[in-house]
């Protein structure tokens, strides 16, 4: 990221990266980008696609784990009781959940002619966070087209920062926005990938931490000087701010896991966001998916079949590297997301001005 | 009912009923229905105003439980995180969560033009059942105005049966839908109301249970009886069919409990599926959302407040009253629901043309 | 039971019962008791050795849930967030819990030198209840030698009733206990077996319900009219009583399902219970374990290994075979329980009497 | 604690710290401690008393959080349910949880002799990690004498470090055991007290941080030299380790906060974990319990009471202090605690011995 050069910043990395360090190392994953920047409107919609194939009928495994409430986040009450993810992940604005799952549910039935007929309906999931510091999030721009455009672009290879779901978003009182990396973990003598999306628009002005380096604090005088200087109305009016505006993250990973330890993987997602300064604050929705492409549940099984799964013992090294993508993805958004300004004449700086 | 006298049924009240009999005896509490009867759509939407004013600055404690989590209702993450409430309740068939959720925040834009300004965003619920076996649920038929319409209609009186959400839903083989019940219970000197609405579209056929009757199996051979004579093909082709469907649940009381304890009543509500003869099966997301209008969480309160509660040791009544009106807006629902003939040709009973 | 041909009443039994009509159905599964009649003290402990072979090394998995928390049951934190099950159950009274989890510790290092030398340390599962009704529960009258006598009497047939953790038990008025019972199930042309032992402690005098019988009710009168004829303080003083005191219930399978299946499993048994009358008061502490001896989890595994299970939509009959085992095992602990004099010249009449 | 002068180590303190910065400074609080260094057994007890008065007869509220459950603390399921904390707390090794609850049970039976005979029973709560690397684990040293003495050592000042339930533990590699730490945090004119008490027994060697020093890296070296030079067994044998052993912590707090808060004060404390290297290893028993001195809830109330509690947007100071102090309790407890030699002459080093 320029990060640890540029600042001789110790990241202190455990695992070797992927070769994108994104989430897409994680074999079968893709993702795409619809963002909007137009007028008072600074938003989009970012997919995951989580695995090849007809996901209705070959379920992934997957687990969630709510690690702060106050968020919108829908498809989890589902997600818990089976285990499974059957559809793409669409992350987007708080506003557009319910245009997201109505996107999904119009994916799912073009490819499933029999849901909602012969078999029951489908679960999709839309993750969420609130850009109306920077968006216009009342007028709910984005349409079911828009989410299936982001669906439609799904690649290997996809943009970080202020792109997508990230258009809008801020961090640690900077740009915040899509994030990813990724780990190749050996156990066993195998190697397994695992990989975190996520959208950052949490934590207080000040908080910022990279590594060893206590960044929000060294940067502090020169962002607000910046702004004095601009006359940015956000940072001048109602700074100190509050850890608030979530992040939703998404962990992917080729190693068989069962839907209760991709919950366990869920579950120190929280350390990860620590790491950067986050303390969790009362309005700050962090939420997490975790799925696993190693096994494949099929919709119409009708005997006892055989799941795949690693001995808990052997999880600490995801364990470690979830706690290491969640940090390097969020350093990665603050790094990638460009200076913006939106509504009401507020200006969110890019980390990257200041490095 | 009629239930009782008619069969001599004896389904055991230890309480009195409200005045009628129905949620809306909780003072505050209003409900609304939208239904579609059109061609293969046979489905709706109702929506619960669950107090009077402005729910999202003044916000009702709530708590909600997911019973068995094959469904897709959405909000909850927020409830179970802050114990609150701060819009209406709308009820729906499952790819109508979506229009249900951009529905709600458009009717909480409206009363608050703080949100997403200057504030924070609004949760909104929506919960759902498949009514997939009597409507072409894959047209996503509703509209955000159609949801309007429920708000809009919502009044301290209200049909039950196949009306609203319950347009399309069935249960224990025969025609479901809207239900609801409610009792008087008097704790420490004061009288209390408690309702239960539901909509039921759960439940085997031949499991149906009423107090002290095994209708479901008493009626067996005269319902297949009728499907033969009718050559109905559900009944015909389909049957003997699983307990699955979903059945969500909303308990009002105007006692006043924390989330915490309103989330205990939640729990109690399967023991009143159970009651009626649901084993919960795979298939059916049973899910419990409660609330009490006692107390009023402001929005922007600033300083510390007092929160009014009955200690737990004094809540029998209240978990005793739970289990009364959920079975009995079970049996309500099926003995109001008119026999309805859907997509495919499917007809479904109304319990009534059978007692 | 008797119950059915005596009273005509219909259980609506869905599946046929095992051998024994208990949870020793699952082959493999032993059971034990501890029982003390002595002066004041009715108490007792009942062991369940959940599968043989040594369990810390080859552990089972397994599920819990709470259904309602007023309760003391030790060891569901791990088994919750692992999974798994690695010693015996012991089921006692309330204040039993340390001596059986320091009895159940000592059973482990026994077999097991490596724990807390070169492995880590061992979960113990207590359950409890409270028999203060009858027993001197403040006397803290068992030991750790009486729970290694309820292990080492462990076998494949056992008494209910009043016996082992169950006897100074009390349930919907009458004398509570140990009861059991199982179901065979056909899944997918196998035939699986679930079985259920429980300890009865709950419920309100006149509640009581069997089947299609409104058996506390019938019951009332006559129970009262000896009550008063005897003397008997519990009644005449107390009534009416509240749903007060606790059931736990272990649920045994042979059926290959994973720790969340295991955990919807127990999600049913308030079901069972709300056939035979529960309300779930506050004061009772009803609390589900579920295990299956279908796959065995290797203590020392150092690589991805395979677990067999069910897919969800098979697993109906087997929700509904833990409904009426629960149901079953109530009523059987109550008509196998004698009428037993207690602490403080209590007395609970058994329901045989009156049947 | 020294730490920061000598390496001047940014700890980022947000908060003043209270008077002794430690738990006690929430007024009410007393810990007190038994220590065994005795042979082959270094081990302990810590008892915390939440508030005086008696404690079953006017409880506290209180809420827990299970972060990794590889843990066999005793009686959260009823704080989870009820909400409320009505003995004192007591620490310890693993295998000493029964002993503990004995000890409690006993005394709380001594100051309310109405338990078991005219009310129900009473919740103890145990919480554990195992101190197997120092101590023999095996042998159960610990009696229910022991534990009544730790009781009545209680006091407003207590010793960090190896003493009590920390006289065994080790932590990322050094000696750990139980440390403290308090803030005082202004919310709306008033100034609330928030402490944290806990025992540290969990992670990797190398990973240690404090503040913006990776104090683990830095030290490896040295700490490895000495163990060579000294021939320690368990450095030199079993390096590098893993992260493993547990953490339990308590939060206190005069805040008025309901059980729900209380829960998301708990949920902080994974971040101050991570603060200080943790990932949340898979043998971690990460578990935190909270409680509030504010409120006082009658066992015998009988009507409507009032709860007085903050507005959750108002709790984040009180979230980043909960993350701060235990972040530094961490610290507190590996700076306090001495080099110690236990069984098979293993040796862990003090901190303190190498800055």
């Amino acid at each position: 990221m320029g990060l640890e050069n540029k600042w001789h910043i110790n990241l202190q990395r455990r695992y070797s990266t992927g070769k994108l360090n994104k989430i897409t190392d994680v074999p079968g994953v893709k993702v795409g980008h619809f963002t909007v920047q137009q007028g008072d409107n600074h938003t989009g919609i970012t997919a995951i696609i989580p695995a090849s194939g007809n996901l209705f009928k070959q379920k992934l495994l997957a687990g969630s784990k709510v690690l702060n409430g106050f968020g919108k986040t829908a498809g989890l009450v589902q997600v818990d009781e089976l285990g499974t993810l059957e559809t793409p992940i669409l992350l987007s604005n708080t506003f557009a959940v319910g245009t997201c799952l109505n996107a999904l549910i119009d994916y799912s039935l073009k490819d499933n002619p029999e849901i909602g007929v012969t078999t029951g309906t489908v679960n999709p999931i839309a993750m969420e966070c609130n850009d109306g510091d920077l968006n216009d999030i009342r007028t709910r721009f984005l349409t079911e087209k828009d989410a299936k455009t982001a669906l439609d672009r799904a690649d290997t290879d996809f943009a970080e920062g202020g792109v997508g779901a990230g258009a809008g978003m801020t961090c640690m009182g900077f740009k915040g926005g899509i994030g990813s990396a990724s780990r190749a973990v050996n156990i066993a003598g195998q190697t397994y990938h695992l990989g975190c999306l996520l959208n950052s628009n949490f934590g207080s002005f000040g908080n910022l931490r990279a590594g060893d380096f206590f960044m929000g604090e060294a940067l502090r005088h020169d962002v607000l000087a910046r702004a004095v200087r601009e006359q940015n109305p956000k940072y001048t009016r109602y700074l100190p701010d509050k850890d608030k505006g979530s992040v939703v993250m998404v962990i992917a990973t080729d190693a068989p896991l069962s839907s209760r330890q991709l919950r366990r993987l869920c579950t120190r997602t929280s350390m990860g966001l620590a790491r950067t300064g986050s303390y969790s604050g009362d309005g700050s929705g962090d939420i997490a998916l975790a799925f696993s492409t190693a096994n494949r549940v099929s919709h119409t099984a009708d005997s006892a079949f055989e799941v795949k799964v690693l001995p808990d013992p052997l999880l600490d090294d995801l364990f470690q590297a979830t706690v290491e993508t969640v940090e390097e993805s969020v350093l990665s958004s603050l790094v990638h997301a460009k200076t913006t300004t939106g509504i009401r004449g507020n200006t969110f700086y890019s980390l990257a001005d200041f490095i």
